[in-house]
């Protein structure tokens, strides 16, 4: 059997794999640049939750692959069925043989099943990143549903519980902590959230432990899911989404080390350890937390997004020189009209950490005066570390800009961004594009305030 | 005569004089705070464009004073007539005589006229920052005016263009330079906002220096603007909007050291020169360009607030290590609703300057999929400079995110970002909120890739 050439080949074609291989074709323009993908057309990952509601179909969530084709890469749509590290060869499903000069491992994620009994019913499903088996739960499974229960608070419960009530069906979310999207925001702004899905009609039930998914009479149809307590929701279908682990099958069978995390080990480059021509980039890659280098399993596409421009720029020299620094799970959503998102450490992570902290939280419209039409209140919690003064994290909640606004947070984590630099930074204010005072300075005066007076404290009792 | 005391007295209640009586009243609870201004509530200075359209009213553009009240500071309505800065006493016009520890000058500034003959006729009008001026022109003009021509093409003469033309009156924007907007944007971003404005129906003269305000027959009103070429636009008023000049009557009368700029000369702190316990901020006092230290004329809210926020802080000690950087000239503003903004240095400013630039460009959708509601372009242009790799300035032009854009570009500049940093940084990206790449990364990756090509080439060359 023949076997093909590229320079470049990149098995998957999610986040990771697709800003790699435009990367690799933009800062390689003299090289082949091939990715290998079960579809001709994948789906936005982070946009899966909409599809069944504010897009209104599959085929709205397409990424598309002309940006990768336009920058000069090419796709195959195939699976890989082996890679030979040695040879350099990966062979596909179709039997198709494809020689490379550097690796690049996309292969993702699956989400995560517990092992709940009943979690094999027919009417349970996960989040699987397929346009087939969404667009089949979208226009089969959903026009008949009448209610569904989401086991599951965090970004992918809350998004999906709020997509599926705007459908008029009966949504139940169900989270085993004190709090839904409680490990990203602090108790306070966990509340505003979980306030605003009640409001939307949301059933919220957290504390609550699935013990069993129940079936109906006939054994094999999900008719519930059953509380520790005791208690049964009744429910037509079940959602499961309570996270995913890296795909890292075709790693695994060629003995590459995996990290504790289940990715596959990578230097600061999103090189493996034993074979330099060979990457990992996104889900599948292992991750480390940004401050305690412990391992991090957000699996976000912005994190998926940063190790493919890395992996891409670096694939034969050096030429993105500042290496991946660890995740800080920069991310956003939206109930309603209700955006929140975070970057960084909470106020209770930074603490269970050991960081001694000061916080301050400032609450402001997002416009100037208040009277400006489309005016929302935008809540900001930061986190410092007492002894550096710097950024830890950030919380926001409030409207149209908050994704920009938790993105400031993130960059100024990125550069050691001090309470003194933020307190006196510039920031700009305009009366139809922003608040009179920018809400992360407000929050950051709030904080510095609060530290000096205990400081000043501290010199009363000396 | 007797004499009232207070800790810290801050003459002007714009900006930087409520920024800075907030943050001292919250940095310093043990000290009075006093502010005189003329006006019981003063008006947001950058909503007043709005009056006119947006706001429908003056009263819907008021500057509240309950947060500095609540922050426990006293409020004077009045204004100084003299101050002894032997004796610590200002005198106010009132007659009452206020003694001080702390003074904090925030004077602001006042348009600037030039002497084009017939500037004096009646229906000619500049932006002056007071209510009852304002609401005259808003009351008594506006509603008889059928044409309007706006002097000046920078942000305010864009502003109020825009805004009056909403009330079907007919709208002349005249710029002496090539461009409107050419000191801010680039351009090919000037066109972009150029085309916005003239698609709204206003008349845009470029290229056009004013030579005399003509007047009418009775040689009282004015009857349009000649210009160089000898062409009369016709109009019923005239706006004069070419910027601002420090207002120091105050500090001059006293001999204090004005900078060149005209502003009062102050310290990295906003201290005086002779006095240490003497402050300026905002418009009144001297800025110097964050990157060259030559004297900055520009006047923004966002630098007020930042200066009123360093002089709170370090009033009785230096709480705020941070000194004043200088100005990177920070805003935002919008046309319709295209919203346009800008930090730091464009592409021509920079080689004027003197730096070595390499730039990038990207456009790209403010959600992802592009099928989200909602969904507008994004400009962003980021110019670094070649030798340090150092984020010098960037441009933004799209929607409702567009002023907390160019707050992270801001930040970066402020953080010494290079382009290493920001190619391989974290941004969230979420559907409804934000880009399926985020712009700044996207025009790094692109000015990266032109930088590698070129160095390419050097070495091909070698």
């Amino acid at each position: 059997m023949t076997t093909d050439n590229t320079d470049v080949l990149i098995i998957g074609g999610g986040p990771a794999g697709m800003m790699t291989g435009i990367t690799a074709a933009q800062f390689w323009p003299d090289k082949r640049i091939t990715v290998v993908r079960p579809e001709e057309d994948a789906l936005v990952p982070c946009g899966i939750p909409y599809i069944f509601g504010t897009l209104g179909g599959t085929e709205e969530d397409l990424a598309g692959r002309a940006p990768f084709l336009a920058a000069g890469g090419h796709l195959i749509v195939d699976r890989v069925a082996e890679i030979d590290l040695q040879e350099h060869i990966a062979t596909l499903e179709s039997g198709r043989r494809i020689g490379w000069e550097r690796l690049v491992l996309a292969t993702g994620s699956r989400p995560f099943v517990p092992p709940i009994p009943g979690h094999e019913l027919e009417g349970v499903f996960t989040v699987i990143k397929d346009y087939d088996y969404l667009d089949e739960l979208l226009t089969e499974t959903l026009p008949d549903l009448r209610s569904l229960a989401v086991i599951g608070g965090g970004f992918i419960g809350v998004e999906f519980g709020d997509e599926l009530r705007k459908r008029d069906i009966e949504v139940h979310i169900v989270e085993q902590l004190p709090q839904l999207l409680a490990a990203s925001f602090d108790s306070d702004a966990c509340s505003i959230v979980e306030q605003r899905l009640r409001e939307n009609g949301v059933h919220v039930h957290t504390g609550a432990t699935v013990t069993t998914i129940e079936a109906d009479e006939t054994g094999k149809r999900v008719a519930g899911i059953r509380l520790v307590d005791g208690r049964l929701i009744e429910t037509d279908a079940v959602l499961i989404a309570i996270g995913a682990r890296p795909n890292t099958d075709l790693a695994h069978a060629t003995g590459m080390t995996l990290a504790r995390s289940g990715g596959v080990w990578v230097d600061g480059f999103q090189r493996s350890r034993e074979h330099p021509d060979v990457f990992a980039v996104g889900d599948c890659a292992h991750k480390q937390d940004y401050f305690t280098r412990h391992a991090s399993h957000a699996l976000l596409a912005s994190q998926a997004a940063a190790e493919g421009r890395i992996a891409g720029m670096n694939l034969y020299a050096l030429r993105l020189p500042r290496a991946n620094a660890g995740t800080i799970a920069v991310y956003a959503s939206q109930v309603g009209d209700l955006a929140f998102g975070v970057a960084g450490l909470t106020e209770a992570s930074a603490r269970e950490i050991g960081f001694e902290v000061f916080t301050g939280t400032s609450r402001l419209p997002d416009h100037h005066p208040a009277t400006m039409p489309d005016t929302h209140e935008v809540f900001c919690r930061l986190v410092f570390d007492g002894n550096s003064e710097r950024l830890l994290g950030g919380q926001i909640i409030g409207g149209p800009t908050t994704g920009e606004l938790v993105n400031i947070i993130g960059v100024a984590i990125q550069l050691h961004a001090t309470a003194s630099d933020l307190a006196s930074f510039q920031f700009g204010s305009q009366p139809r594009l922003t608040a009179p005072v920018h809400p992360i300075v407000a929050a950051t005066g709030e904080a510095l305030r609060a530290r000096v007076h205990c400081l000043d404290n501290l010199r009363g009792h000396a």
